[in-house]
């Protein structure tokens, strides 16, 4: 069953909590020869951690990742990888309030309504702390690709601001990862707004793949499309998904739509055809709000933090559909 | 893998190309005891069928399926179903033409490129025609929810027009599926036009379940939200998903996004809370237009015939869920 | 879930009962362009087929199989081959007697304890003719080996008759499928003079993999040896699998088990070395003896025809974990 | 893929190697409310580890498991449950003569031809060290388990050594596991014999489950025999699987087999009927001899700590069909 694993050659399953002794994954399906270290996971998971600016939550975590198993003198070995990433800013007591108090808007209220018993510290694994063990699959992800595919996310738009240019260069200069200088100097002070009222926005993530491998997909129920929604929404702030011209296509004529390549966002019958892929996710603002949002450690924003998480997960489904063209081809 | 089967506990396998002998499923994880006949699956193939009216395509065929496994004495044995229907209206020699030639933005490019052999006939297995195997499936998954659950999908828009009321008496009762009489008219005089224009639309469907059962998905990756979206973008034509507030999510402050459930969807932490699901498929235009349109049998609009495939996968994420969660409970 | 799927990559989905409409397989993750036809199929389902001589059930069938789906003149095509075979000289009404009444010994008890409704028809499911759909897959899975390689099961026994010589080309001369022609002899006798007393007996089937893949099996859970073991023991008359020493190993030294390369039946650390494979499968007596036997349409020894079930099997694991190795390496 | 994981909707993945940092496992599919603390698992992983006699391995692990995840004071909260055991006695130093150099009969060799890169200390995932994980399910899948099912393995035999009574309070009273407190005397001699001549032996192993869950199993590929001989072939050191009669029931007419319901080994059509389920493994000699044998730390018979890990392996498979079958009834 697919309740805590995804992929299907390339396979991680994730575990923990997010006030609990420590975080994981354990990645299946590597091939041999990979380097891998602990200094290779470093910068994605600084990219996912909060704290980075005066909008971000203010937990303090290093995420120093441990790998335990699958990697031998730098090199992985076929072998499962499994890494470790210890919670060391675990304040349980902040959240013994919420112990018998499920938050409307809330994981809390059907993890209570289905579970017997429910780790109510923050969240327990319904936490966006658990996209820590996606980040360190997605590095081994990319390891597999092409050497020459880029994955690059960014902050489309920010509550009702939206990026006009696309300059990559931009996208790790500001905390929003806007790619438009201009709109991401619009954006901070719309969030800063927020965060002083104690309230939350949300926006859209695009994620953009430059050379991608070709013919990766399959072409009823393993299209790239379908694999890429699956990964995106099995996040818990997406709340939408699309690929080229997405929604946008629903109100174009077809002569419009086969007119511009771009619409196709680099997908034909579920099947990379080689040309860039563009998909976007839709990200709900925090549920957290008000007092709540004021006391506790929540970001007024997450969209920025949710970027390498989904660069992760894109990774993720293109090596594991890249393996299983390998296999068949 | 996935390629062709989809679901888990309840899971289909899926076979057939548009032009070859027949279109099939094998349903497996179906409980002893359900009744099921032939009849049961005549009125979905039907509302899934072309030629229903004149803004769809011309190809005839009655869709007779033929249960030719699972079923004794007209209850299900707990052993695989499986359904065989017959292609009866294929004209392979009207697709001679496209032997050697790949249409621009189908799955014929990517077909081509993938595999060294191409059934170049009407898009092979990249044809809708597949997704008779997906209504047949819906119709054994509605049979594991319970009773009192209803799925119903509608045209939420076709091309500019957007329904502005839902009235579910109306929906069957105008070729485009509308919820909105009004509306429909007008989406119906804007199909006819592109239709003698060669040219085509689509659209925006969504689906509603009333009185859906509560607890279901699963926490991390198989959350009931990211189960839709792997079946909804599973299916060719759907080019982006969203449940609840969606992508409106996107634009909204979290004090407004709490403040009203129906932006949740009726889907918390990835699990069912017992309220009406809501979730949305954008549909693309289709991809022939111009002289093969109006030669071929191509719909000018296929949004309506999408509803009832996406009613079926809705109801076969439904029930492959339930059944996991009355493994754990 | 795997109840009727087997493999990963390549995984059939089989179904049909013993006296339904038809029995079938899905054969899913089969390379493009790989020569298929009804033809390829016909000589291992002959090999299958009983009434080949005195000492088999005397039902007819032909088993004229249809491919319908997954093949374009004359190749695969990379989508699911769906093959149906009809069933001809089913006699349903044979069996009336056993609707209220359950065999000791059969599965009918608890295929009557575990679902509400039985198909008492010939043991519905849980006959033996299910394999047919096996051995459409095995010939499938042989095209994707390495034409050099080459199974070939024989009986190694019959009751207590053990062959004591190894000649391949005497297996298919003699109705036992015994390689050594002297003990075919003893062995024919032995069943003829059960048949006569309405009896039945079980033996010993021996597949040989000569040329194997090596580098093949998984290291932990889908070791090449546990994969074996599941496809035997999935067929109904299996009751014990060994590879290379086999239980005999259980009564080794560790110097007289490492002296003799062959007690590793060609697999180390669970992965072919490329030496050949030898795996043994133990096949119970038929559970229909007495007046029932001689009435219906059972077999006094039905271990001849499980040799191309078994090397089926062989072929089906040997392809999958082939293809795993392929995508990984 | 199935490579390092097991079960479907109860699910393990382990990871590690013998001389890594540590061993661990992920269980998926756990229900909430287990009662759960790292104190249950110490007896089995006390019963699993060497040195617990002058028969075995020195190596000295004190196994101190550490639950990092899917545990909240003191019950499983329905979420993956993750276990941590170091390693303590890892003395990568011990085997630095093994980095250019493979055991011939074991592992290494298959392992160095297919994977680039081989951790080759104490034989790195290969080892047995790895059947810690599958002690660690074990426990928590017992709890799954109704709660008079009782699981229990023995020694049935020991080189040429065969227990002829069975005494289950006898078998943890001695140090090979026989519950044949006569035979044991015998086989302690045997293998003390051996271990000082630098040879080893192997043995086989019996498995009893008393007050099964009926009905657990599914009909063709899921069968309780088939799962039991995929889980027990994982093992490293097992070589032969059967249930029942096993073997022995290939000699056996059908007027015999069926007089004697023992011979069903509680299982019919793949299915558990309720009755005890009596299963038996085949236990290879360890293929380190000699010189090797008396430097390294090396058991001359493991057949006696095989005993816990098929046990684990026993309670895994019928834990995760029994919650199949709980979905589907």
């Amino acid at each position: 069953m697919a309740s805590n694993s995804f992929g299907e050659i390339l396979r991680i399953a994730t575990f923990g909590e997010s006030h609990g002794a420590a975080l994981g994954v354990v990645v299946d399906g590597v091939p041999a020869g990979l380097t891998l270290s602990e200094a290779d996971l470093l910068p994605e998971l600084a990219r996912r951690r909060p704290a980075q600016s005066d909008i971000s939550s203010p937990r303090k975590e290093s995420d120093r990742p441990e790998i335990v198993a699958g990697v031998f003198e730098g090199r992985t070995t076929g072998m499962p990888v499994a890494v470790l990433v210890r919670n060391e800013d675990a304040r349980p007591q902040d959240y013994e309030a919420l112990r018998e108090r499920v938050r409307p808007g809330h994981a809390d209220e059907t993890y209570a309504a289905k579970y017997a018993v429910r780790d109510h510290r923050g969240g327990g694994r319904s936490s966006g702390r658990e996209t820590v063990a996606r980040v360190v699959g997605g590095v081994i992800a990319r390891k597999i690709l092409p050497p020459t595919t880029r994955i690059v996310g960014h902050a489309l738009s920010i509550g009702p601001h939206r990026a006009r240019t696309f300059d990559a260069a931009t996208i790790e200069q500001n905390p929003l990862r806007c790619a438009d200088p201009e709109q991401a100097r619009a954006m901070l002070a719309f969030v800063q707004q927020l965060r002083d009222a104690g309230d939350s926005c949300g926006g859209v993530v695009e994620v953009r793949v430059a050379d991608p491998p070709p013919q990766v997909g399959e072409p009823v129920f393993g299209k790239l499309k379908a694999r890429l929604a699956d990964a995106f929404l099995s996040i818990g702030a997406v709340t939408g998904f699309e690929y080229g011209a997405g929604f946008g296509a629903a109100a174009m004529k077809g002569s419009e739509y086969v007119a511009d390549r771009s619409n196709f966002g680099g997908i034909l019958g579920g099947i990379s055809t080689g040309e860039p892929i563009v998909v976007r996710a839709a990200i709900k603002p925090s549920s957290s709000t008000g007092d709540v949002a004021k006391r506790g450690r929540h970001d007024p924003c997450i969209v920025p933090r949710v970027v390498p998480v989904l660069e992760a997960m894109t990774a993720l489904v293109l090596a594991d559909l890249l393996l299983l063209h390998r296999a068949l081809r």
